[in-house]
């Protein structure tokens, strides 16, 4: 017999289905969610969280004329597999497939792309504004944005302005109490006594006080109320927020019990839940090279405090709260106040750790350079994903930061190019540093099995040359350096070639870079970040400079977004692997 | 005799008045004020509205030893006359002289540097929280934060935070209702309630609800209410909020009337209050030819939007908000959320124009990339005060836009050389433009008078040749033109100069780039931004691309913090004057 899932290819399909039907449906979508990702990995545990929920929309209104906006969209599998895009699901986050979030190149069920959090608010507002200033008074405009989400500043800045404007929006808080670590903060202290507190939800009501339209708490795995509920709220005017209350991990019973492991639990068991362990790899991931490494320092050094922005498990943080909890602060998704916190910390003389993703620090520009650089705070900025990640796409590669950093006076920016530089790098700057640093290193393993030596210390804007040739200076930034050897010594004139790990984008070794400039007849750089403004850009102002005349060539990442895959496949399209490169050198 | 004020040259002084001669040195204290900003100009409105509450915090607490935080810093005369500036103080804002805005470089009692709004009760909570790890219990910490401010996201991040703390911290707002524009969003409208209905205040209170204990609001002018309100919170441990209300320009009649103009207006009469005219230019400012130029657009183009977040006088926005009052969207200090709002808008087929300040633009930095360039939604960025803004100083100037900007894909980067330049550019932009656009433009004066011309269409990324010399071709990109041309008027050897607009740092023109590669031997390019990343390092990168090997040399703002100080005066310290380049290019 057909299921009800084979026979909904998009949401024209799913209106036919009797409101009655909708559980079952549901039952089998979670089950088609379980069963690829078991094997494909993804983003588990937020989707089927919002199965119910997923279906209720799209049963209800007119998408795509009706506009619906996924927040983050971790939790957007369902809506995918509704969307017309059941059929390719299992190419989810593969090189040449779907994307791991909806995106508009995608779909037009994909009313607006997302991957950063805290968004949607303000995408809709936007939309339904524009409906309204173009006479269109009957679309919908629907923000699905959970609790970890919508307690960052840009989605309150966004509830601010919605809640004086008349526009025709839908605000749905989905509040399982949990973003990738569980929520903190004072909005989540009080979302959770609006759960047992009804009277709470009635009267004293933050939404409420912004002027919106309040309704909820509501079981988000009850269809039939999920079905009125929002029925009755289709047909009211002006801004509306329904506070839905769903499980994470949802339907399976190990992603219900550990909701942080399984967000993205990789492969597993796709009946008992149990994860299928990796290979066992002998080298360690430089997440938690730099978590344990900072356990090490902070037991010496007791003026070290660490900050994240809700990046506690992913950046191995986690392993610093577990050691000194009240010297480890999950400020939740807060990019802005968690460098500003370390600013004010720094002034009484604390070494603040702020670990962050490269992609993430993007939200907290203004405050590096206003509240840290220009009052040159001592603050280490712990960059963690730098590079290109691999299958979270184009929303997260960490590619821009050496160019958006390079301009802000007083900053140094190191890029360790092993593990063993990483420890080093983190022990030299919790040593009286006198300047803010930031220190980039990619997403995953590293290659060296024996990395925890005893620590020593770096001298900051030191350049190594780690070969010797006559022709050729390849400067090296960060852990592309491995890639960088094990080309050169593919390549067929390996000899000709010196190799350099700069270390330091800046201050840059200028005696080190004179020297280079001066014994070789062509520089190549090259770094995992973007060629605009980069690392070589700073090579060639050096050159400039100093009236070098050397051919002079930059590789990284052209001028473009790069979409997912593994790092490997995107590294060999962008000519960026060891075969690639070896063959490059050999044209030299 | 001596006035009371004559007595204090600190806070220590000040503690020996008896509370009831406050209200009398709050007299003194304000004239102080209004005198020398009569006639020496500065930002007026906001420290004469906190001269009782500044007293009373000075009288209280044991600065420098307790932290006190001035949000923005607009407020913070007061505080630096009474803390060892008053006699300095005639040089406020000057070459030389004292910063407009607290700074830690200029006094022990200016705990956290200020400019860009928001970042106070973040700071003090970092502040507070070291205090408690080092075993420090009777230090406070305080911030002073005005109801513009507090509406910003950053600030909600930091509320969110502090309530799940114990940290020792008193937030106050200084509620007057007004930032540099009226205040606008629900929160305002929401503290607006709690002022005429005290139940509200106890009762359905969003800051109670972030679990701080919050008292008021009182009348922020009544000085021994302040002192007994005050004194009673310093006794009470954990998060405190202090709800105060004051008029902004308090004591001076005009600008009690227009708060707007009297935020900083200039020189006026200090008994009348009148305000002084300038002498009347021939010329228009930037922001104006901007202001008029988007009404005639947009009267024309229905898609036109116009979004500002809490820059509506200052961009000139103002005009467009007379006009088309529905089409205008002042959506508060919230960087963040207008430029997603302008996306969402965007997407629905609308031309979203964003007018905002270079230094504000860092704030939505990753949303420019994450939700404009990476979706390659045709918004178009009117950057305002571009390059060095004067006396504003550290905190204000818009040097880092073209590196910060340069690095992203699909965004345009256009800067006009004139009035007539910018009104074509905007014109270009609207007519159906398939990608964003940042248009960076100076603050102040331009120098034709005749502007007012028919518009022309501008081809994207074209150059153009205004000179043809031999030896050197000089690159200029943006409002530096002027001076370019008559340093180059005022050398030598004027007619061995090729001088290009270049108008465009991405996309490059190419075409002419390697025209002017291949027929020059030197090639000069300046820029009134950071080297750094900057216009002149996309010039390195196209000649290392290509193989050319001419003498180029960047010229622009060096790798530092730069102070405050009339434009002309900072020009000519980083040599980027007519006098200043003539002399570098006779040597060349």
């Amino acid at each position: 017999m057909k299921s009800l899932l084979d026979t909904i290819s998009n949401p024209s399909d799913l209106k036919k289905l009797h409101p009655t039907q909708l559980p079952d449906l549901a039952k089998e979508l979670r089950e088609f969610i379980i069963d690829i990702i078991a094997t494909k990995e993804g983003h588990l545990g937020a989707s089927l969280g919002v199965v119910e929920l997923t279906i209720a929309l799209h049963y209800l209104f007119d998408t795509p004329n009706d506009l619906l906006v996924w927040d983050v969209g971790h939790q957007a599998y369902g809506h995918k597999i509704l969307t017309g895009r059941k059929n390719i699901f299992n190419s989810n986050r593969q090189f040449g497939g779907i994307a791991g979030f909806p995106s508009r190149n995608e779909s037009e069920f994909d009313a607006f792309g997302v991957g950063h959090s805290s968004t949607s608010i303000s995408a809709v507002l936007g939309m339904a504004i524009a409906s309204h200033i173009k006479g269109d008074e009957k679309k919908h405009h629907i923000a699905v944005i959970g609790d970890a989400s919508i307690a960052s500043g840009m989605a309150f800045e966004a509830l601010n302005h919605a809640g004086v404007s008349d526009a025709n929006i839908l605000i749905i808080l989905n509040d399982n109490a949990i973003g990738i670590d569980p929520s903190v903060g004072a909005l989540k202290e009080y979302l959770t006594k609006v759960k047992t507190d009804k009277k709470l939800a009635a009267q004293n009501n933050i939404i409420k006080a912004l002027n919106f339209d309040y309704s909820g708490p509501i079981d988000g795995h009850d269809i039939p109320k999920l079905l009125s509920e929002i029925s009755r709220l289709k047909a009211v005017k002006g801004p509306k927020f329904l506070h839905v209350i769903t499980t994470k991990g949802k339907g399976l019973q190990k992603a219900e019990e550990d909701q942080v492991t399984y967000h993205a639990p990789g492969k597993f068991d796709k009946i008992s839940g149990e994860r299928i362990p990796k290979e066992k790899s002998v080298f360690t991931k430089y997440q938690d090279i730099f978590g344990k490494t900072l356990v090490e320092l902070a037991t010496k050094n007791d003026k070290i405090v660490a900050i994240t922005p809700a990046m506690l498990t992913g950046s191995s943080l986690n392993l610093m709260l577990e050691q000194f909890p009240k010297r480890t602060f999950d400020v939740g998704i807060a990019e802005q106040h968690a460098v500003t916190l370390a600013a004010g910390m720094a002034t009484q003389g604390l070494i603040p750790f702020c670990a962050i993703y490269s992609t993430f620090l993007q939200r907290a520009y203004d405050q590096v350079i206003h509240d840290v650089a220009l009052q040159n705070l001592p603050i280490i900025f712990c960059l963690d994903r730098a590079g290109l990640v691999g299958e979270d796409g184009a929303t997260h590669h960490g590619v821009f930061d050496i160019a958006y950093l390079r301009c802000i006076p007083n900053l140094i920016i190191a890029a360790p190019s092993n593990e063993i530089e990483l420890r080093n790098m983190l022990f030299t700057a919790q040593k009286g540093l006198k300047n803010p640093i930031a220190i980039r290193y990619p997403r995953g393993f590293g290659a060296i099995a024996d990395w925890q030596k005893p620590f020593s210390a770096i001298e900051i804007g030191k350049g190594i040359c780690l070969q010797k040739g006559l022709k050729v200076a390849v400067l090296s930034i960060g852990t592309m350096l491995k890639t960088v050897q094990e080309a050169i010594k593919n390549s067929k004139n390996s000899d000709e070639f010196s190799l350099y790990d700069i270390r330091f984008v800046k201050p840059l070794d200028e005696n080190l870079l004179h020297d280079i400039f001066k014994n070789h007849e062509k520089i190549i750089t090259i770094e995992d970040g973007v060629i605009s403004g980069g690392f070589g850009s700073a090579i060639l102002e050096f050159a400039s400079q100093n009236n070098y005349k050397n051919d002079c060539k930059i590789l990284g990442i052209p001028d473009e977004f790069i979409e997912h895959g593994s790092v490997e496949q995107l590294q060999n399209k962008l000519h960026l692997d060891v075969k690639s490169l070896a063959k490059y050198f050999d044209l030299l």
